[in-house]
């Protein structure tokens, strides 16, 4: 049987590790830093590994941004940075000075729909230098790197690929390079507006709509391409099988503290960790859930997809404080762009 | 044990009843009506079944327009339509006058956060003509009736009660009846952004913070209180909930179609009408779902708010497409106020 | 002296008639139409005349919307209807046939600057079907033509010139003719927000920071550009000006009705059509507004330049009503583009 | 003759001491002080003069931040930090102890009109408590106050007028004084979104339409009542008197320069201090300017109102950079306001 098409979709690349078996797991580098209590993970995906879980190989980093507070301003800050520093990262991988070459900046997404909007709102964030280039070369400060930045729309209200605006103008303006911002959808809850991920693998703008969908890395416009996505959205099946996965391990975490599940599964409530907790043995598993219980990942999702998506109950869902999440990501993704690519932003002598 | 807090919270009348079980069933009204294919359901809640289900005594009509498309100006219009028979109906029930008596419309909601904003910007968009009576009451055209709005902000940001500034305006200026547009937590996915509810019962704004909570009633202030509201968020209990309940419902449809479900449990897609399907049998339910798939609605939800709630995963959602949901109710209920209460905007003289 | 600098800027073909003595008077084809009320003026600028005004030959409608009410529907539909027609004949003189040949739709501008978002708002609003056209040929409907559309945005926010971008874009999706829409700079406090342009001569999108303004039009890509411009800002000197040509006019009517300036300088209020009044006598202006009444428009207009350009003065100003304006604008342009190219609209099957 | 009508309408203190002959000269107090280099202006209006100039007595601030660069986060921070000293020295004059007595802060004008939209987009903006001090008093940090914050709207939205709304919530909260901010028109085009006056004489809010315009002034409400306000718009007869009078004081510097104007009236540009320099004498005046230029101040301005108004030339405008400069206005204000307020925020703990 094709589960592919019942494959959740990610594209958050430790994501699609975690939910497979690896077979060439020896290759698999997945490390972990702490930067100021946000935890950075890296993530480098051989060219093996890039065709058992079906991604393409390269490097990922993901900023965990859980441990900062809507609002608070030097949260947001702690952010920048760890997120600049990443980009600095994959810049370097890519053998980029943006001092001496050319970037271009693309927004993907809508900006009337507010969970898609992040990509227009930071081109409309970002310091954008190319015309001074051009118009008063000698004028441009000592620091200050030649970028420019577009925002191409959706095709929905454009009726052009988003991939063909991008690229027309990349050959019409003669870059050296691209950095992508889209909103993606999450494979769990948890990660919906918390997660910033920097791959130099680029991404595949729009939604994909028929076959028409083309990818926009250095395999396809011959310059690279660095994303940074962050999951906005995530689907009522991916939150529905995210809850079935928890409620296993929450039992399980209750039958090792010795409660036995037969007579009594009404507990008291408790905080879990639930990235680090087991889901039972079969037979509990059986006993508390059912066959159902008993499915795999897989499985699971595609009965679920099965159920909500033709009665039109799998929609596509965003944090009530859409607005505000998008407005924080907004500024710290600016910013760190900011930072990575001008030194007279990062040294702190313009802002 | 009490179960009074994990109850599922809506706020709409009939979902109240679905989910109990009610000892006065002679009592209830329940009728449903169709107006150019939309769904017009009216519960009338006696005094005796009013204290089963804690929900106050009176009518609430339920309007289902998912049968409308988005961006489509007909199917808008007809829901103005259907919505203002609605409202009409409630003010004949208050012997509200809209031509002799004064009116206070009132939107609550934070207009800065978009799945809150529908009660803020439909006061943007109603006819307001009371400055109109005070300044030059000789020139109001006939059809117009005497209509003042506010939107009185949300605690969080103002540091006062909803109430209170409402109540301090109705004193101030003397209004005969006070009709309230709000957003309200659904207990269906289906639901969200989809049904609009009016009721003589008035409402009790704000988020309920503490014990703060007033009521906004013809009881609390002495003069009658519409309330017309819509689901536009919706918690991630309340969706996992829901999945589950239609992954039973499933498994009993695909039972009846005599497939065994201990052999094979993955089906084929399909399309099912969950409203009307039934669970399975215990012992089926038992095979299929385990001990979970047997405890009772309270006690399912009462374990998913358990492990949900204190590990952060029990956010409330919002459909990714909020911005052009909430500008569509816009439209609509700003409609249909004005044509329910001026009879110059109903005969199409303006719009 | 040359004086072509101060020359008053405006993009309204007929002000520039209006402002010069032309030599080739008998070329001059001005027509004036009314359609419901609304005054349509076109102007045909031979070789001859457009050498001698300084502006493109070619054919220019002017549609005057200050009759309209703001808010009215029917008002704003009715120069919907008047624009349409505009804009279809326009489309015969470029022989263009819609729904044969694929056109792009371009809006100019910035769309965080209220007065300038004209364009970008238009393109938000118009219906777009490229796509459609692309993904399921068969499915398109009868009366809808191909039309695609973008918002480039603007220098200072993309660092690239909007006419590269906007040309790499018509190379890659081959359209065989253009429709631009852009905010304007007017002559006149009167026709801010309210006059809507429509020529077949292009236009030179950006703001013409330096020598590096390009043009837009058939002579630089080939294919037939329609531009629609409306002015929604004036500059302080075209205030000013306005207001001492209006001073002058209103000395001599009052003067005709035999009032003596020297006595008695004070009149009553008075409603004048400025546009149809003559300014007085050399003696009188002299004796009314001094030496500085004698100079002529151009030095007049030089002079307010020279202190009010250096001083900080002479800043760009638009009403204080401009985001409702430039709402019912779109509304108007974009139903209108929407008529004239797909008869389906035009027939009002869809809306 | 009655001028009062044609008065320059103004709500800026020293504006009106500019165009007035004082009698009570020896009363006025008129100082100036430097803070970052930014100007600041105070007005103290004593009983006399106040009744000779029609303006309530009491002391006015003017914060002239036209040295500011738009967008320059320092230059904001700077104004930021003037604007507090100038609110706690009012706050200090008036008695009033942030941190013993209850505030409320109110944002006169439509948030939905830009250049009227800064007194509720402050609102937005501001650190609100009185929630807190409501719901968990025991929890409040040292430093904060106890502040309440409301937009009434304007009567054109709600159909009330905007007083009532204020007055009704002040007595229903019982605060022990207000800080109000609203945009207001101004004299002069430099002073347009540049100027920021605080003042203790409270204000009258409202467009003022009939007679139905209330001051919100501690004579009225009993408790003391600080302005804040900006002025957003000028009207067109301002723009032109202005331009006309630099016009004269050009001539003048020219004529002084010893160029003789009969023979030469048309000069080079020029900077110039137009706040310093002189009209030239009568006979040089007509000369140049005709029986016009003789004309006191208000009846020239009386003059132009009679040509502009009744032809509806006569219009309020706003910079083109509204959107931007309403903006920085809010940050500077809503965080002036804070620090003035809550020395936790003064002192830099929370931001």
């Amino acid at each position: 049987m094709n589960l592919d098409k019942f494959k959740i979709r990610t594209d958050l690349a430790f994501e699609s590790l975690d939910m497979e078996e690896i077979q060439h797991a020896d290759e698999v580098i997945n490390d972990e830093f702490e930067h100021d209590k946000l935890i950075i993970k890296r993530t480098v995906i051989s060219e093996n590994i890039g065709k058992e879980i079906n991604r393409k190989p390269g490097i990922y980093y993901c900023l965990d941004t859980s441990a900062i507070k809507t609002h608070d301003h030097d949260d947001l800050v702690k952010c920048e940075e760890a997120l600049s520093l990443i980009i600095k990262e994959v810049l370097k991988v890519e053998n980029i000075n943006p001092s001496q070459q050319k970037g271009l900046l693309v927004g993907l997404g809508n900006i009337n729909v507010t969970p898609d909007a992040l990509g227009p709102m930071v081109m409309d964030n970002v310091i954008v230098t190319r015309h001074m280039f051009i118009l008063n070369p000698n004028e441009v400060s000592e620091g200050i790197s030649e970028i420019s930045a577009i925002a191409p729309g959706v095709m929905g209200n454009t009726g052009i690929e988003t991939y063909d605006i991008t690229e027309a103008v990349i050959k019409k303006i003669e870059v050296d390079y691209v950095i992508v911002v889209d909103a993606l959808a999450a494979k769990s809850v948890a990660r919906v507006n918390k997660t910033i991920q920097v791959t130099n693998t680029g991404i595949s703008p729009g939604s994909g709509v028929g076959n028409t969908r083309k990818e926009l890395s250095k395999g396809t416009i011959g310059i690279p391409v660095i994303a940074i996505g962050v999951p906005t959205v995530v689907d009522a099946v991916t939150i529905a099988y995210d809850t079935i996965d928890m409620l296993l391990k929450y039992f399980n975490q209750k039958l090792n503290e010795k409660e036995t599940p037969g007579q009594k599964i009404i507990f008291s409530p408790d905080k879990i960790d639930f990235s680090q907790a087991q889901v039972p043995e079969d037979k509990y598993t059986k006993e508390f859930l059912g066959e159902f219980g008993l499915l795999t990942e897989a499985e699971k999702v595609q009965m679920l997809q099965e159920i909500l998506t033709p009665n039109g109950y799998n929609m596509m869902v965003t944090p009530k404080e859409v607005d505000i999440d998008i407005e924080n990501l907004t500024q710290v993704i600016s910013g760190a762009i900011d930072r990575s690519l001008h030194t007279i932003v990062d040294n702190g002598i313009i802002s």
